[in-house]
């Protein structure tokens, strides 16, 4: 697991007024034992509850007392989440990395959870790096991890969740051979045998002649092949599913399984759920990770024990009774 | 500025494919001179170019090539914004890293511009570090600057951006002080003469009624107040901000301003402009922060000089005479 | 019950044209006995049939026959509520007025009897005499309770449904003592035992904080508080509820009944039951008072014994078992 | 004009509250100058001033102060339109009356105020006095003239506004006269000479046919026919009107008007000029007597002459250039 | 049953390309054993395969097999309702022809079935003629009936379905005759004993009048009446025919029946069933003859025996258990 | 021109009471001159009068009169746009064929109309003789034509119009051939000089690689390709529109034009020309095959001279200057 960033620590990406919050009780002698609670704004899969912890063990002293919600439960909007009772000046600073480490990763493990439910039972794939910062790209897919992905595509994210990447061929490769089936020979020639030799079948010409071929250049090598038909083109249809699907049968390539990618997000797989279309696994990128974060707040409730609270909130702690009591490792 | 992560100098963020793509290559003897463009897939502000330049001066050869809009320059869906010419091997590995760099901070500084835009000629400031992961809120922050927020919360922000950072006090600093008047009292003997007073007035009473007693206790000192109710009190309404205003100007104190937070968007801040509210300037949060990022596509487009494109895409560069040709510094 | 007045007897409330026709009528010698059946235009429940009794008893002679349905019974639209069979000459000029009784009232019970379904088993008090002309308060607050309401504000309308009025104290009073509390105090201490303490808590400070000042002044006597939050200040919320009870009962108070007024309408009241609000009792105003006026319609359907129509209606009396003979007092 | 009735007085219709305030106000010995304003809720057509101008003359004493907009002026929402200043105890029970005879009149007018607007230059008639209360009949006809109707049907309503009323005749009476043709013949024999004949053409057989058949027994006597076709018939359509508007004038009837009636409203009559139906006037009945009143709103703000105000208002009066000083008769 | 006409079996009609293609496969030397299948882009009837049948029995050699649904049969969304197999010269010329007498008369009939499920009990009669074109007004009318109208009012169209045409009178008559008693007194006078007297009467009074006039005229002779109210004058509600029946039933003619024509649809008989209307029988223009037809396409899936299908279709037949194998007569 | 079909001039397709009423008039010897006047229900462009013509000619007597707009005009809803003056015997049957004659006609010109003037100035062929019934196809074109297309893809349709057909190649063609291309150069081997060659280039393989086969086969000798992509592929998009265009003008074949078809209609030509799309033809089918008819109404409007109608229209001729007297040739 990556250490929590120095700029964290230090408190750089806290907001500013904590930095001066923690100077003025300083020079005022004040630093109660106070209790936060944090919750979300709606409903969702928790996931950065890990995080939370390691930067937790490297700040809080060791009377502090920590209840929480384990990575991946689902949650309630409202319902507390995380609690922590220690003396102010422990924590009061690090509210904003807390809440932030929870509203990102929430955020992308609760629509990769809607998209696994959708799809299932075929498997999906977080195939997003490229559209976050690459600061964030391994936590993004560890969350889409811990929402019901089987796997992802960067090694980092991988790493974070205990998982193999996976990946096929970009369209990059497959212009610099000028030539699919080129393409996929010289992959099936380098790599190792324990990768799958999954194919991309858009680029060059209609995506059923080129499944086709590929087939025909690997047989029963092939193990899979990619559609990813830009909109341009009217991206992949259920149709297009089922042609290719008929069309690799008849040639006799059952065994090859075919993979969809490209803008497919829970709308478009409940259509090629609705319409039968064959899929054998789904690759989904911007869907899960342009999810909108889920924001956390975070309130005092109790102040060296006594019940309270800012206007429009009730005071003392609100009772949850799935919340588990942290142990340091 | 920071320097390029070492996971992403090392590809370890990179989608596994490029990987392979890179040893299978390598292995064929393949290396080619290609052009690749990049462009987003809607309208809107472009950000984290820089950083993109940062990461292309650390890795590709003196002999490259590359043209780019600016920082913060508007840009439509479509427009090639970055042309990398150089051979596949110098940069292919992070174009995942580059697509994720430009995605996020496109899209903070797409919704802080159209939010600053509805808001002028009220000033708007960034608040939403506890709305994303620590590890980007320095680069949401500096976004949301680069789309014309004046300034934001964390100090680590505001230094990419080159601003001070500001902020005013948490309810957490009320709470444990136990009365508004105190808490501002204290900010008030302690912090720099520099720092504006800015008191947060709806933590335990009526706004209105706090902020004559903040105004009677501190006087000319006060420079302003935060409306910053909660949800489950209605929220800081048009109407509210009106009357405290009246009754500031009634008591005598004209010359404290207000200062309004929570929820705001878009469509908040237009209801206050249509309805004439006194409002001296915004704390925007999770409008910003929550915005979904830009995709951005990268396209080879030509190999060894010679036009290419894949199916759904015209093959050769597609002008565009508002790139900027690059030189290194 | 109040006598129907003059205007109404002599026909000057009538239309000019039933005042001609009956003089016509009188110089052609011309007066059947004709049979008049009355519906509505749409379902609803029926009030104002007492008053046009009083009406039928004051002007038809003793071998006049009626049948109605009873008050506060529900009806369809169409359904024959009153038919009266007698000469021409005694009731015609009565037209105008028995279907104006049966309009105003039967909206108003019938908007009544919505609210009070969906607020139920939380009692609903009319408080709407402010919206609608003093002439009619009276039938409107009747037309309230006949609908379902517990009772209402005006001494006038509860006399009519033999009903005690009830009520709590104006933001007037408050404002004259310059002090909840002070004006809690003074109700307290010169109203008879048997009315009930009802503290108004919003006119100077936050409602939470009124509402536990009112209670700790008042003790046992307190029997609940009034929240009328006005739209400036987001109306009454449920979080509002939830909070001020959840601190009335950490402070000991949980005795402490609370009520809700304020722009209270049938959405309003579903969003209080479906977010499990703990109210009270309901004071609803103009939700009842403005509701629109049920349109009934009178017609000749035979003329000595014989059944005729004009065009668009069927000759005949039309069936209706629920239909009560009108026995006279 | 009719006096005050005795309960509005004797504050039998005020709500309870009111009585309360007063005996403790009047307990404690206070009764300061208060200053009251008056508001409403929505932009429309003021109107029921001049009822509450004779309610304020019976109660206020001589040093009181009132200042209010004239009689059918246009008002906008949240514009004061009413300001008193006495001691409290002299009017703070009529705050119910004088709210409630703004609200019913002022709906009426403004809906009055549009529909004549729409018909311009076709005069229209409020015919609704069977659709309200007849204990606000008269008021609810008055305020259809203040609205714009040129006069109205019943005596009462007409007194007021000091009109002439108007009419033609029932169906009741062409019902007991067995014919159309036979119940005009009877009106012209016997009705003054200045009262115009209008038949009533719908009831027993086709109108264009009845029209010719009326026109051809009165001759030049005949002044106009009126439409009133129910809706299980199609209701009045512009077609017709253009069609007994060419049979009345091929059969040489051009100077026999054409009157419609029957669910007219807004919509009904922006149809009817849209396809240039030769309507010469309307009358209307639910439309207006059905419109829903405007609430209006009284708030101290002042006492003693010190500004003051309730949460959510603004302390002190509301400026508005439009208002008269009242002088007593 | 008509014969196929010259121009379609010349190829006349058929697009300019099959033509060519006829052309060049000869010059080429090329003709092949073809399967051509057919199926519809919505669900329906089928309707127009007994006209194909006859052209193809012209066109066809003894060897070939045609496969296909039969007249009236309901149909899915692509689903094959004809599949044949023969040299293509023979049948390729005729697509235009075959897919086009399939696509308008499958259109009607299933507008038809859906007028006449909502109508049932009640017979529905097609009356849209004059809606098409008279070269097509047979085809119309016969697929009318084939989706379930009981009859239709040309004799073409009754003789194609093996019906007997049915009719009443039009306005045209009436108007000459100059009073609708007449003109039913003439068609009795005229008419063979076994035709069904049907009066009009809506042209010159009102529709009850009327139907009490015929009803006095004719007696037991009447059979029914027919309504059809213009739309001038709100067109034929559900109101009048309860009226008409209720005036008939009074007046001691039970016996007669009520039509109802003039712009019934869909919609308006779910409105007459849904209100109760009495109605023996509708009348249906233009909601049948203007249906929009049903897109049919006509896909080579095997040539020579070997599967194949262009791009976007599956190669092979599409198996249908439903369709029967055509045997010559 | 072809002649009216004998099944029309006996009658044959008439509605049957026009039978009945001729038979019963003749009995009663009765034969009034009768001025019938025909209008449409809604905007439109007139389309059939020159067929309408054709059948008066053959039935009128030399002394009718008859009044008409051309064929093509504009017309508005209920405009008269035929008159004819003669005795009722002469033409009264043919009342149903000359509705039905203007319905389809109208209906299919005015399509064509709107979705020319929404491609111009690119030009639209008629392409939708599958989707109507043959024996009407050819009147279809025609009316496409008279609404604006440049032709239409039937010989019979063309021929009436004074057109020359066009056409391409189906896809049973290339099917057949097994090959776009030999099937392309067997089109240019065997078609005379005179006939374009388009090419349809989606039936095997991708659109743009096609296009391209088929231009380096034919060059100067291809006139243009048509894109028919089926919608389980995406259908036709602008974006393959501007790729075709440019991989043709790169490979030096900027002289190729593009045709479109494949379920064209007037909302996929807007966006065509919204998106810039450089197309050089549409195909349209069912757009405009498949319009609803207008409806048409025949009104008799005098007899002998004398204004007369039905109820729900005005007796007599309605004026309009721009009918045209009839001169028969």
């Amino acid at each position: 697991m990556p250490n929590i960033a120095d700029a964290i620590l230090t408190g750089d990406t806290a907001d500013l007024y904590f930095h001066r919050t923690r100077e003025i009780l300083r020079r005022e002698g004040l630093d109660p034992v106070v209790t936060m609670e944090i919750f979300p704004s709606r409903d969702g899969i928790l996931c950065g509850i890990h995080e939370v912890t390691r930067l937790l063990a490297a700040v809080l002293p060791h009377d502090a007392q920590v209840w929480m919600l384990p990575e991946g439960a689902p949650m309630r909007a409202k319902e507390i989440v995380l609690r922590i009772r220690a003396r102010y000046s422990t924590f009061g600073l690090y509210e904003t990395a807390i809440l932030g480490m929870l509203a990102s990763s929430s955020g992308w493990a609760t629509a990769a959870h809607r998209i696994v439910q959708a799809a299932q039972p075929v498997p999906v794939i977080s195939f997003g790096a490229r559209h976050v910062h690459p600061n964030v790209a391994a936590q993004m897919e560890y969350a889409a991890i811990i929402g019901g992905c089987s796997t992802c595509a960067t090694p980092a994210g991988a790493r974070l969740a205990g998982k193999q990447p996976t990946g096929t061929m970009p369209h990059a490769m497959i212009l610099i051979f000028g030539d699919t089936v080129r393409a996929v020979q010289a992959f099936d020639k380098w790599m190792p045998p324990d990768v799958n030799r999954i194919a991309l079948v858009d680029t060059f010409r209609d995506e059923a002649e080129e499944a086709l071929r590929v087939a025909q250049a690997l047989g029963d090598r092939l193990w899979g092949v990619r559609l990813d038909t830009p909109s341009e083109r009217g991206r992949v249809t259920p149709d297009l599913v089922k042609e290719v699907r008929a069309r690799l049968d008849q040639a006799g390539f059952p065994h090859v399984k075919i993979f969809v990618s490209g803008g497919v997000d829970l709308e478009r797989i409940e259509l090629f759920k609705r319409e039968g279309a064959p899929v054998d696994g789904y690759g989904v990128g911007s869907a899960i990770s342009g999810a909108p974060p889920i924001d956390f707040t975070g309130d005092l409730k109790e102040i060296e024990g006594k019940p309270i609270a800012k206007r429009g909130r009730i005071p003392g702690i609100t009772p949850n009774d799935r919340l588990q009591k942290w142990e340091r490792a």
